[in-house]
C-alpha cells in the first residue's frame, strides 16, 4: 500500500489487473516473494521496480491468508505501507505481467478493488491513523521544506477529519522538531507561508520514542 | 506468544524442542497452517491445543520470513500474541511432535529460544507496550475482581519500568471504567486493598478508542 502526497492531495499508487476473473478491476501492487530475499528486502524491490525509487519509510503491517481469497488457492500476502512525496515525472511501471498499468489514486476516489484488496487498504489505513498519534510519520510524505497547512493537510487527509488550526500548530511547534526556515513559499503574492524543515536529528531521537501527537 | 498473569508474575509459555538441532532448546508454540482455514482460526486451536483454553485475546502481529531462519528451508511464522489470567489448575500439553513439553516461563527469566524466537519475542514485547499504552489490554491479564496494585503491576512488568503509585491511580480511576467492588481482597489481614472490577459496557466502548493509558 503505497501512499504519496503531492502537497495537496494524499494518493494511493493502484495496478489495473490483466488477467480473469479482475481484468481491468483496480488492485494493491504485489508480487512474489522471492526464494532468497528477506520479506522486507522483497517489499523493497517491489517498490523500487514500481516506482524506481529506493530508501523509502516502509512498514509490515499484516498479513492476510484466508483459505478463499484468491480464485486460484491458497494466497498468503503480507501487507506493507510506504508512504513518499510526490513530485517530479516519475514514470510508473507494471511490475508484472498481473499488471495493464499503474496509477496515482486519489484515496478520496477509491475505486472498487479486487480480491480483498478493499480490507487490506483499510488495515493498513487503520495502523497508519493510529502510528501518526504517536510516531512522526507524517514527514515522510511531506517535501523537505513545507508550510504548517502542508503538515496540518497531511494529517486531515490520514485521520479523515478537520483539525483545529490553532491547538494544531501549537502542539506541532512545541515538540521542538520543526525550523524555521525564514523563508517564505513562492509563487504566492498574498499572505505567502512560512516554509519549515524538521531537524533531522532531533527527529531521530524523537522517532525512537512514544509522543502524543 | 502467549502471556499469562497469574497475579504476581508476568509469565509466556514457552515449548521443549523435540528434534535436532534444537533438541532440548526452548522455543514459542507454534504450528502448521491447516489447509481451510484462517490464520485467525489457526491461531485460536494452536492455543486451545496447547492450554484448552477458547475466547482469548489475540492479535496477530508481525511476520517473520528470513530464508535462513530455518535450518530445514525457507519457513514463514505469522506471530500472534495472546494475553491470559492464570489460575486453576490448567494441564498443559504439547501440541505436536516438535515439542517435548510445556512450561509456563517468567518473562525475567527467559531461556536462551531457538531459531529467531528471542526477535519474535522482542517484536511482540514491543507492540505489547506500545498497544498497552492506548488501549486496555492489560484487562485481559487480570482476573475479574482484582485490586489497584495488580493492576499497577501487570503495566510495570510489561513496560519494564516502575511507575509512580498515585499518579497511576489517578490516571485509572479518571477513564471511568474501574467500578470500586466495596469488597477487600480476601486472605489478607493487614490492610487489604479494595477489590475492583471494570465496567464492560464502559470497556467496549473505551476499547474502540484511543486513549491515552
Amino acid at each position: 500500500m503505497i501512499f504519496g502526497f503531492d502537497g495537496g492531495e494524499l494518493k494511493i499508487l493502484l495496478i489495473e489487473r490483466n488477467e480473469e476473473p479482475f481484468k481491468d478491476w483496480w488492485a494493491l501492487p504485489g508480487n512474489l516473494v522471492r526464494a532468497n530475499e528477506s520479506l522486507d528486502q522483497s517489499a523493497s524491490r517491489i517498490l523500487n521496480e514500481l516506482t524506481g525509487l529506493g530508501d523509502i519509510y516502509m512498514e509490515q503491517y499484516y498479513t492476510f491468508g484466508d483459505p478463499d481469497r484468491h480464485p486460484q488457492g491458497r494466497v498468503v500476502s503480507i501487507a506493507y505501507y510506504a508512504l513518499l512525496r510526490l513530485g517530479g515525472d516519475k514514470a510508473l511501471k507494471p511490475i508484472s505481467t498481473y499488471a495493464k498499468q499503474a496509477h496515482w489514486v486519489n484515496v478520496k476516489d477509491l475505486p472498487k478493488l479486487a480480491f480483498d484488496h478493499q480490507q487490506i487498504f483499510d488495515k493498513g489505513l487503520e495502523k497508519i491513523k493510529r502510528r501518526i498519534k504517536h510516531q512522526p510519520i507524517a514527514f515522510e510524505l511531506l517535501p523537505e521544506k513545507f508550510t504548517l497547512t502542508q503538515l496540518q493537510n497531511v494529517y486531515e487527509l490520514i485521520l479523515g477529519k478537520k483539525l483545529d488550526k490553532r491547538n494544531f500548530r501549537k502542539k506541532m511547534l512545541s515538540f521542538g522538531v520543526l525550523r524555521d526556515l525564514d523563508e517564505k513559499q513562492k509563487g504566492v503574492s498574498f499572505r505567502a507561508a512560512t516554509l519549515y524543515r524538521f531537524d533531522k536529528r532531533k527527529y531521530a531521537k524523537l522517532f525512537g520514542k512514544e509522543i502524543s501527537f
